[in-house]
């Protein structure tokens, strides 16, 4: 029980039979892998979660990272799992060849991440951050910063990381101070603090790369004025030995979860001795990083659905063996108790804890699929799936974070009472969980960026072709005789959409842009319920397909498919009611939140 | 920041503009009562909530009771409650005089138990549970045996518990199988097991007296062979000491929250020297257990209602202090930052939180006016106020358990990172509530009890009283201008409610019992928004009585009253429409979790 934490055959469904994952290798660039390859990949990963991040998943909770003499010790198991991701190439997968790295396609690279994640969430992170890090050095480092740092970081010897936040400034970035004078020399001297920088010290490598954001002396205000820098912990002197580089930990959070992973506070130059390396040009750093920003928020999607599929894998597990109670029509005390699995309640939690991570997971690899499209094709074709990612990013971030919160809580409400109790892994998932709707821009933050830019950025062209695909689904589902009526929901959903987006945009352009965008968190909220469903229907359209070859399937292929057909009507037959009660508020303009002053909060 | 967690003006608001509290010191019964002694109590209560409990709540989380040679050691604040609590006559408050009480009402007794919960909810609990505990002895037990146990529990010295749970028997009753066999004397040999007893020993207390469910031996199977026991830790022997009683606590449970509270595992005659002394007749145990569970249920509404009130506070004050951003149409970076209050979307998170608070307390307060009537009524117009009550309560204890989780979660999200932390409450507040929708029966229960149960019962008699009593406020509403279209809004939902409701009896009728119970707890959901919906006109309308005598207020009357207007249209415009998603889900008859099979979950 609590053993199995993700489906290998739904992965797979999604792979080879829902998104033909195996098509993308027909481009010269993907060219030399093949469907052995990835199953041969993800038996590999699975290995890996199972006999080295399960087992210490607990292990890493209790005994969370410790500040000892400004140094951070985490849990012996980073050190062996970071060597494992260099030694695998987890770290450099999709890295061209010429880099070292395998040039695997995203559709098939977030596959181990997503084993990882599921089998132990802060171990994950290490590997993640240290990925999107050197990818970024790689997009817009010298070559002298890509040959120093990057064989590092995808050697795992060298931890990458994000470092934006500091204590003035979290959404906010504007407001970053962090200070960066050039010295002679190629680098500069930084100042400034960090906050809640997540394995920027820690014990498990030999060195820390921290990508950080900064602003040059005399820059513009605000973000036009911002810089990227390499920050390392401990800089390459003129001999070539790592020495300190004046980047001290003030400070390690104690945190409600994800405890595996330390979140410190950083304080850079105290001895006026921190360098820093430009990476790209002065003042473009904000949109260098968002690079790394939308890799991490796909990631963190990911991660929470990870989480999610951990907490529902357990929480069936104890529902099967569960004994308790009797089925609604039996009267008699005196026979058996069955397995909880059998009330109707039960199965309707499971059925939402699966409906969450299979929806998730379908969106994410469809972002995955939109991002190698990026890489292969080009022109309009190219620009129409990049549109698309950026569309869809901030919904396939937030959709699962919140959603995964919960999914998961209805998986410990399954376990009654044990699952308040540390005997079970639900109570460790549900306080984990809980940091995804934060990091990486907090759910309210992504819902300004869809409403107020990504459904009206290239005049709205992003948008359209979000329709557009939906459309496709729509009418390959309207041909299937069982998905009809779910065709025609959707199609219903998305209209609402439609007229709730275009009453919004009027807001907006009769200059209301505070009343516009109050409720652009519930705006989020419907659009990802809408974009949930359509994946279920593309799910669906798969599913169907093979329950019409019946003659074809094994008996586990048909308990799978009507498992899938059974989550998927869920869907729509309790998730996709709630855009009602969402459009409804949507369409009320009366602008509350804004009237609402902040002094009438005092009583 | 933090330190406040209730609102006093909120309570002085419901008790006299709403709910008339003092109207009951009319009754013969309650005549020694007046607003000047609730007063005095309210501001004593205060003293204690903020100068005793509130300053160790982070202590007794950090320091969680321990199991040491066999005994619970807990927080050393408990001893000084419990005899904070004996002394100050808060456990025996609404006892009779005669028993050492003071006749209290609920209707005021309740705000005490408010306080310290909100304060301290793990605190709360000790006292909560002695004091339910010396009730039901005082309605069920021999006069003997109250008067062995009632005064040593009204002056704290003995603690008291429920002690239901067995390791096959949660949610199932029927089937708990300690057992109690007849001895010579007055007394019974007990034998069992007992899980996840709160409190049922700690070194806070001299003895702690469990109100205990076993069966006699050869008494029927299922529920109609429950009888209920006073089963001591410690008994007292014929020379009047006391002696071990042969109750072990074999397990502490480590828990997600809730933790100055400790949850023991219990073995009873594991010596064959445990005595156990029947309250009342044999095999009524459950039907008068249904009294302490019924209590507690509110008491469980309540306390789930005061963590929420502590998460609004904290992160309200947080919001006030908090610099980030700017407004939406402040696009010059080099402007100050504003405290982020002044975010639309902070303000609607914010206005959530007090919906959940000041909806659930007014229901709550509604309900303990109801059973105050049940006390000094008689008759017809009793049982009117017995049923309510009785329909209510699956509602005053599921709706505020859920919804504190939500609006606690929201609370934490204000604080972004600082939220996740522990240096802010926020994190310990979203893991003591979890536990609300768990403990005293499940959500799941609940929604079976309201619509299996409730709605039907005497022939649907309580349904149409309280549809009576929501339609008084809606008729009170409509006379009020600034109201109509919100009476209007709740006269629909309800309407709504009542077609659902005969939608589910029909398939009820028609002999479909699992598919009629299927969706039950989305019943209880829908049932829940509306009857919040109803307190929530039923403030406006003394608000707006209020506002319409704007000369009589002061400047802090009127930003409470705009306050709570706003409350209230948030409630309206945001809560009341996720009603549309739940009647589209409740009017649709597929009977989709009955029909998924358990093996259809495997993959």
């Amino acid at each position: 029980m609590g053993e199995k934490f993700i489906s290998e055959r739904n992965l797979k469904f999604l792979l080879y039979e829902v998104f033909n994952a195996t098509a993308i290798t027909q481009y010269p660039y993907y060219k030399d892998h093949s469907r052995e390859m990835f199953d041969m990949l993800i038996n590999t990963a699975m290995r890996i979660g199972k006999d080295m991040l399960y087992p210490c998943l607990g292990e890493m909770d209790k005994k969370p990272p410790e500040l000892v003499d400004g140094h951070v010790k985490v849990h012996p198991a980073i050190k062996i799992f970071m060597k494992e991701c260099g030694e695998g190439g987890w770290i450099s997968a999709t890295a061209p060849f010429e880099r070292g790295g395998q040039q695997l396609p995203s559709i098939i690279n977030f596959i181990p991440n997503y084993i990882f994640a599921a089998a132990n969430y802060s171990a994950s992170a290490y590997l993640l951050l240290t990925t999107e890090a050197a990818h970024l050095i790689e997009s817009f480092g010298s070559e002298e910063i890509k040959e120093k740092y990057i064989p590092k970081m995808f050697s795992g010897e060298w931890q990458g990381t994000m470092a934006l936040t500091e204590p003035q400034a979290g959404s906010s970035l504007a407001d970053i101070v962090t200070s960066a004078e050039p010295a002679e020399g190629n680098y500069y001297k930084m100042r400034g603090q960090k906050i809640f920088i997540s394995a920027s010290d820690h014990d498990g490598v030999e060195n820390v790369v921290n990508l950080m954001l900064a602003k040059v002396k005399g820059s513009p205000a605000g973000v036009k004025g911002i810089s990227l820098f390499v920050v390392p912990k401990k800089r390459v002197d003129e001999s070539g030995d790592l020495v300190p580089n004046d980047v001290n930990v003030t400070g390690l959070y104690h945190k409600l979860g994800y405890r595996g992973c330390p979140i410190n506070q950083l304080s850079m130059g105290e001895n006026n001795d921190c360098y820093g390396y430009l990476v790209g040009e002065p003042n473009k750093g904000l949109s260098y990083m968002f690079q790394m920003m939308n890799a991490a928020r796909l990631a963190i999607g990911l991660g929470a659905t990870a989480i999610a599929s951990a907490a529902y894998y357990a929480s069936l597990g104890y529902a099967q063996e569960r004994l308790q109670g009797r089925r609604m029509t039996e009267k008699d005390p005196t026979t058996s108790q069955v397995p909880i699995i059998e009330h109707a309640d039960v199965k309707r939690m499971l059925l939402f804890q699966r409906a969450v991570v299979e929806g998730s997971l379908s969106l994410i690899a469809q972002c995955y699929k939109y991002a190698d499209f990026g890489v292969v094709l080009t022109g309009h074709e190219r620009e129409r799936y990049e549109l698309l990612l950026e569309l869809l990013t901030p919904i396939a971030k937030s959709y699962p974070s919140e959603m995964s919160i919960l999914s998961v809580s209805q998986g410990l409400q399954i376990l009654g009472g044990y699952g308040y109790c540390d005997e079970f892994p639900l109570e460790q998932y549900y306080r984990d969980t809980r940091i995804h709707p934060i990091h990486e821009g907090t759910t309210g933050i992504h819902g300004i960026t869809l409403l107020g830019r990504n459904v009206t950025m290239k005049d709205g062209a992003a948008f359209r072709i979000f329709l557009e695909e939906v459309q496709k689904t729509v009418y390959a589902a309207d041909t299937v005789n069982e998905l009809k009526v779910y065709a025609g929901e959707l199609k219903d959903a998305v209209e609402k959409l439609q007229e709730v987006t275009s009453h919004l945009l009027k807001m907006a352009k009769e200059g209301n842009r505070e009343a516009f965008l109050a409720d652009a968190t519930l705006y989020l909220d419907l659009f990802g319920i809408i974009t949930i469903a359509w994946q279920w229907l593309l799910q669906a359209v798969s599913v169907q397909k093979a329950l019409n070859n019946k003659e074809n399937l094994s008996e586990e292929d048909i308990v799978f498919y009507q498992g899938k057909m059974f989550t998927f009507r869920y869907y729509f037959g309790y998730e996709l009611p709630k855009t009602y009660g969402l459009v409804k508020r949507l369409l009320t303009t009366d602008g509350l939140t804004v009237k609402m002053q902040a002094g009438y909060f005092l009583d």
